[in-house]
């Protein structure tokens, strides 16, 4: 008997078909002996609604209204998933994010758990065999504000409750069976991945991998919590992880140099023209955007000519209007030339042995010179080299980069 | 300056357009010198939906995840009625039910409000100016769970609220511009009364008049909140109060006899055959219903025959199934026949000015009879008389009614 906290996405609780396809699942682990805890996410299609209300209304908007809005459709399915479990005659109750409390910082919009309790709904799977249901994605900030966790967020909650429970293991059900080398609606012979080190999936996950989200993997890291992405529309074959596993990099025997090559089309290209090369200017751009909460990725500034240089960067393109304004408002930028690009991709290719290889990036930037794609900006971490392209050039850089670093399996059933 | 309570009901935030227009009508209360605290109901057609989702799941589903899911709508709407308030320079702000806590008893699907704590939402009214949004329709329990009011509750919140602000008065802004004499769908010459009796709405409220809930109305007698009923969607022309005040009978200087006609076809009818006539089949007819906590309404039983009788009564439709479950599981009527009848209507007259007049029961029986129209049920209180025909009368019987009672007032303009 194991304590495992299942997580459903939006597609796996799109409709009450869905909803009870998932309280199955819930009811066979339940079946096998285990103490399940579910998170859940808003049916599919139900947050991007309430996000476009909000954009209607003002594309400005106080994020603690927004988040009161778009968490309401995580009450939904959290109540509906409880109402399937009692149907199967499986003692089950709902927890909004204010019930349990989950704890969170007051970033409105994209804030991050403090703290969970899970004391009650611990006592309540000991004494009285309760499921909990909690609705993923939000929380409560101390002054009682309902937050949300940003895009994705529900997989945060999932993580975040397994640890609060000292769970086995956290299982994010979705609409994918598992971590590929590459997205496979783009490389055909992309493979399914067994086991991938926590590092390496934040290193995929934060390069536009939407299998899992960023802030859940390193959450994950943290808590050691082992966690395993599957799908809701497969039965499992007999084996023990039919998916993914995501855990520590000491549980997996074989690494490679090169794990998987991720792409994201989420983020913008800003290029300040010509800044006078004099200490200060790097801190009035991304000190304002600090402050607003605006996330930058990529950074690269040129040599300088004439004492003037470029600087360029990304944001998220959800981000990119609010940091054009934040920029434009910033006094030490007066009379700066700012321009903005949304036709850009990045490319990325992470692995955690390329710690102990060279030429991994020569590998990379030979494979996209040959193809005539230009690389605007590179960046790279301990693990991971990510480029900016043209936007058009995405389906063709991944490919190529999927057949360079030799990551094809056997063709992907369907 | 004054404090005003106003409500705007599903019709009046269906969308984006209208929510925006709900919020004009806000702003030009301010503008005014009032003080002004919102409550909203769910977008029209959304609490269908999520009830719709619980029945899908089970019909006899647990109240308390059924509350939890359908009380999100109002989640939603207040939301974005703060985002749009504060777009036109107005300091706003959400609160849920569990935020204020508007206290409610734990009778899940249909709770009463206990007690609301007005003082902060006062205190920001009094301090910054700052408008209150309210969920309404729901509450939470002592137990930390969320519940709902039953439908309508919107308008209870409103009235509630109105109280513990100890506001001037209390605007229910509707699809419709008032109270009328009959639904003007049915009796085109239906008038407008500019006032009605507190009494009076209660009776016509309870008896299917749609307009208000019988228990917002219940509330605003029992606080004495003067309640005004208008349109949304017309604007006032020149009067204090463009739509219909309901308010103290002392305020109202002409009582007319009958008021109003009022139908419902929410109601079934249940009949149990050839119940033995002795001491305590009713109770344990009505003291099983009652511990369900479901109304039943009108009731009769027929002079015994052969120590024999039968006993017919309604409940709502809403209800009839849970009803019929209740009395084929009660012991002491086991053996007896338990019919019921969807296809009825309940039509009743209603006026303050019945106190102290005769011949008003007589007059409604006449204009039945003429049209060949059949009484199964009659029950009546001080000022009003119900009977219980075949649905497919109703307009009729409504018709004629309003007629008999001289009722018609000028063609309504469109």
């Amino acid at each position: 008997m194991a304590r495992i906290v299942v997580k459903f996405g939006g597609t796996s609780v799109a409709g009450i078909p869905q909803i009870e396809n998932a309280a199955a699942k819930v009811a066979a682990e339940i079946a096998r002996g285990h103490q399940v805890a579910v998170v859940v996410s808003a049916m599919s299609g139900v947050t991007n609604q309430l996000i476009e209300y909000c954009r209607e209304i003002s594309p400005l908007h106080d994020a603690r209204e927004y988040d009161a809005v778009v968490a309401s459709g995580e009450n939904v399915t959290s109540g509906l998933m409880a109402l399937a479990l009692q149907k199967r005659g499986i003692q089950a109750r709902s927890w909004q994010g204010w019930q349990i409390p989950i704890l969170c910082s007051d970033v409105h919009g994209k804030a991050r758990i403090l703290e969970i309790d899970g004391t009650e709904i611990a006592r309540r799977m000991d004494n009285d065999n309760e499921v909990a249901v909690i609705a993923g994605f939000q929380g409560v900030t101390s002054r009682q504000r309902v937050t949300t966790l940003g895009r994705g967020g529900s997989d945060t909650t999932a993580v975040a409750l397994a640890a609060a429970l000292q769970a086995e293991r956290c299982d994010i059900y979705t609409d994918v069976n598992g971590v590929y080398t590459a997205d496979p609606r783009i490389v055909q012979h992309a493979r399914k991945l067994k086991k991938i080190s926590y590092e390496e999936m934040y290193e995929l996950a934060s390069s536009g991998s939407k299998v899992l989200m960023t802030r859940s993997v390193e959450m994950a890291m943290k808590m050691n919590v082992p966690v395993q992405v599957l799908s809701t529309f497969e039965e499992p074959i007999g084996s023990d992880y039919p998916g993914t596993l995501v855990t520590r990099d000491e549980d997996i025997v074989e690494q490679e140099v090169v794990n998987g090559v991720a792409h994201s089309k989420d983020e913008a290209k800003v290029t300040l023209v010509k800044v006078p090369d004099i200490p200060g200017i790097a801190a009035g751009v991304f000190g304002p955007l600090a402050e607003a909460n605006i996330n930058v990725d990529m950074i690269v500034q040129n040599v300088s000519q004439d004492g003037k240089t470029d600087m360029t960067f990304t944001v998220s393109k959800a981000e990119l209007q609010r940091a054009m304004q934040v920029l434009k408002n910033e006094p030490r930028l007066a009379g700066i030339e700012i321009r903005f690009d949304e036709d850009v991709a990045k490319i990325s290719v992470v692995g955690i042995g390329m710690k102990s290889h060279a030429g991994v990036a020569q590998t990379m930037f030979t494979a996209l010179a040959e193809r005539g794609i230009n690389i605007q900006v590179i960046s790279t971490s301990e693990i991971k080299i990510s480029v900016l392209i043209a936007a058009e050039y995405t389906e063709l850089a991944v490919r190529a980069l999927h057949a360079a670093y030799g990551l094809e399996g056997d063709r992907k059933l369907a």
